[in-house]
């Protein structure tokens, strides 16, 4: 309450500002999020469907790329915290929101990949922001490694790869036409807890 | 020895339009793999990078979406064969050829991915060439259960995805900046055959 007086009270340039940049940054996202590349987006159509003119999208971005780095920022900004009871209760909540930003960032991320192949800087930022969440996992594997849950030896950058890599990709690319989603992120916790040997008698 | 003569003896229009379609289909993988889009890819480009008329390449394809379900058939025609003798080393020679077809294939994927999202013919035809190689890791995996390498009651599907997904990732994309390529194969194999929990004592 005292913060919504707080932004009233402020001059009226600022907060008129900034809700621009929002309606920019939503423009650009949905439009990609319809299928269309980097490539094919043109500052002019970020700024007629945000309803601004073309000079309030360069004040704030020299370029399309900029824009969309800002964008990827702006695409889902919460860490997910885990319950911490165990580490596969843990590992199935966080995967469970793999590739689940809503339907618009998976439909953003395929249009995505290609500039991020181009583009080292954009590269760079998109592999910081995933890297942030990456870290819950770790932190999940190497509570673990400590609780004798998970073996001392664990190579933990392959476990957040074989966790996450099925996961994102069926859920973005629909890679496996045959693999069924339902409880998928339980099946695969379960598949690299267990191991796909035989189990002991 | 004796098909070479027999292809010097065919009426000369037939081979010659044959390296036509062929040095077509490696003029648009060598646009795709210089990074770019399949929207930024224009006929044009294509045909003065073959050497050879427009005309040329419209008579063989209507428009470049076909070009490309061709060109993607074309960037790797050969079906591995296992040895046979461990679904563990069967699994390793595998995966170590996902995502190394040369480099060139590396880099069209990724410049792949929005247009395959896009066109559901397109992801048809490209979902159906993976699945053609695809299917020789189920018959690993099904031979392995046979044999009691492998669990009885294992989700096929959900192995193929937890096994072929985080190298096509890594290779494709440089997904994991943390993570070593050095033998990625057998190392995620071992991974998924024993799980990650503690050995058994």
């Amino acid at each position: 309450m005292s913060e919504h007086n707080a932004t009233a009270a402020r001059p009226p340039g600022r907060p008129r500002s900034a809700r621009a940049d929002e309606a920019i940054i939503e423009a650009a996202l949905d439009i990609i999020a319809e299928g269309n590349t980097v490539d094919a987006l043109s500052m002019d159509a970020v700024a007629a469907r945000a309803g601004v003119g073309k000079a309030t999208v360069y004040r704030r971005w020299s370029n399309k790329e900029a824009l969309m780095m800002d964008a990827i920022v702006a695409l889902k900004g919460d860490i997910p915290k885990p319950a911490g009871e165990s580490v596969r209760a843990d590992l199935i909540a966080l995967l469970g929101r793999v590739g689940r930003y809503g339907g618009r960032a998976g439909k953003i991320m395929p249009c995505l990949a290609p500039e991020i192949h181009r583009n080292p800087e954009l590269y760079d930022r998109y592999v910081a922001w995933v890297e942030e969440r990456r870290e819950v996992i770790r932190d999940v594997l190497r509570r673990g490694i400590g609780t004798g849950e998970l073996d001392p030896d664990l190579d933990i950058e392959l476990a957040v790869a074989a966790l996450t890599s099925p996961v994102t990709m069926q859920s973005q690319l629909r890679w496996h036409p045959h693999l069924t989603k339902e409880r998928l992120a339980e099946r695969l916790v379960d598949m690299v807890l267990n191991g796909i040997r035989p189990p002991a008698r």
